[in-house]
């Protein structure tokens, strides 16, 4: 385990990407999540959506919750934005910083952005303009495989990048939105893009802690997850969870990698979250409690 | 990937350990699963149990198992014996190898089989001498933590292996018998066994996947899993199913690692134990489909 990397960095998605495709949860009990969150350690942490809530009923009253919740000065608070007009919302409720997503696959792109990539790439454009020195994280969906393309994807990653980084992007994240990811994939798209990336996994296959740790063993150190693997649709099927903040946690604990958050406390969080959503979470540790 | 072997040996445990926790299956359908199993290309099944039907009532008529099924040339069938009774059950049933299990954890041995370890010892060697030239593969449970001492077997572990082979054991498994496996103690037991071992993993914590590829990293090549992954409790709090055959398969042909196995072919299987077992499988292959 000696190429381990001695500490990471988690940045929580369980408040817009595990509970955007649940029943609305009530603005009160999202703030009580965020804080209970950022107290267990968590120090990345995406907040809330700024997407129409039309398109969006579940992520309605971003600002509310960015308003409402404990503004402590050792978090980095996220938004995810959909477009210039987002962007402006997330800066007006006070976010540090701002997520935004493009597909590696085009198909998937027009299907679920409305847009072509060229056009995404314009709209990132303008909101690194708004954005000032905050940081723009680029979350580039279907990089290990598309539901339509198959495995196309993985291959074009490079040059989409370069071409984020022309519109001057510097951060980006890579997503494995239908869980197509294994870690030869994970390995060949990282050879391709260099470990200066982010992770955000989907545990579909039951291959999202595998993929992590075969991405921790090359050298990325930074990971999206979500408390209790909430997102996708975990129960229809089966299906595709965010990889479990406390999983992930749990590993890199018993493999001495610091991720600066108490486990105890991400525990309970995650049990919390069955009262919330109204339905058991996947997370396998915060059912079975840590191996020690 | 390049420390990953070519091949792996993958000896199919469904049968046995899948099924034993379950409610008795009729024979007729247990010699269906088998013959299934060793038309998809399985070339080690643990097809039986020759423990008492009292203690184990699904596990009873392993004689009409055995003597039911497709005898192929290109499959050694295994079958689990608890002492010297239960191998000449098995050796009239014309099995080809015996398995047979001892604790890492003395208290758990205790609880479990009702024996000491000394005492399992003698009735391993015991069993060894019955055997003739057929392999005897002792597979050692709470290798990686138990539920009674917590990690205190694991540093007892080579100690083990040299008093049986001391009676003459040559071949062994090693049990994580409650999912308490994570990479790191993977890696710590490994470099203190050495890699000529089985692995033996169980999904509780979610780690199964991830403990096999690491063991595949550090050289491991022997696998018991259980199409679906049966086993364990598996809807009890979401508990403890084997690694499921599918899903190690499944990251392996991604890989280019040889299994001999048709996916396509186990995954149809997989598929058919919802019906046999009464619930859903756990194994996520299965519900899924491969990425490709």
């Amino acid at each position: 385990m000696s190429n381990l990397p001695n500490r990471i960095e988690i940045r929580e998605v369980g408040p817009r990407d595990g509970l955007q495709s649940e029943d609305p949860v009530a603005v009160a009990d999202r703030i009580a999540f965020v804080d209970g969150l950022a107290a267990a350690g968590l120090t990345d942490i995406e907040a809330a959506s700024f997407v129409s809530p039309k398109a969006v009923p579940s992520m309605a009253g971003g600002g509310e919750v960015m308003a409402g919740i404990d503004r402590r000065g050792d978090v980095r608070w996220w938004g995810l934005v959909p477009n210039l007009r987002g962007a402006q919302g997330a800066l007006d409720a006070g976010v540090d910083a701002m997520t935004v997503t493009i597909s590696a696959c085009g198909v998937y792109n027009e299907k679920n952005i409305r847009r072509t990539i060229p056009e995404s790439i314009d709209g990132i454009a303008d909101i690194v303009g708004a954005a000032g020195d905050r940081p723009v994280d680029v979350v580039v969906s279907c990089v290990f495989g598309s539901p339509y393309t198959g495995d196309e994807p993985t291959a074009s990653v490079p040059e989409l990048l370069a071409q984020l980084r022309d519109v001057g992007v510097r951060r980006f994240t890579l997503a494995d939105t239908t869980g197509m990811a294994t870690p030869a994939r994970v390995e060949r798209v990282l050879q391709r893009t260099g470990v200066d990336v982010g992770l955000h996994l989907h545990d579909t296959r039951g291959t999202a802690l595998v993929n992590a740790w075969t991405a921790l063993g090359l050298g990325v150190t930074r990971f999206d997850t979500a408390a209790g693997g909430l997102g996708g649709s975990p129960f229809a099927q089966g299906a595709g969870g965010n990889l479990a903040t406390e999983d992930l946690v749990h590993l890199c604990d018993d493999a001495g990698i610091e991720t600066g958050v108490d486990l105890t406390a991400l525990v309970g969080i995650a049990r919390g979250l069955e009262a919330l959503v109204g339905h058991a979470v996947p997370g396998r540790i915060a059912t079975h409690g840590p191996s020690r």
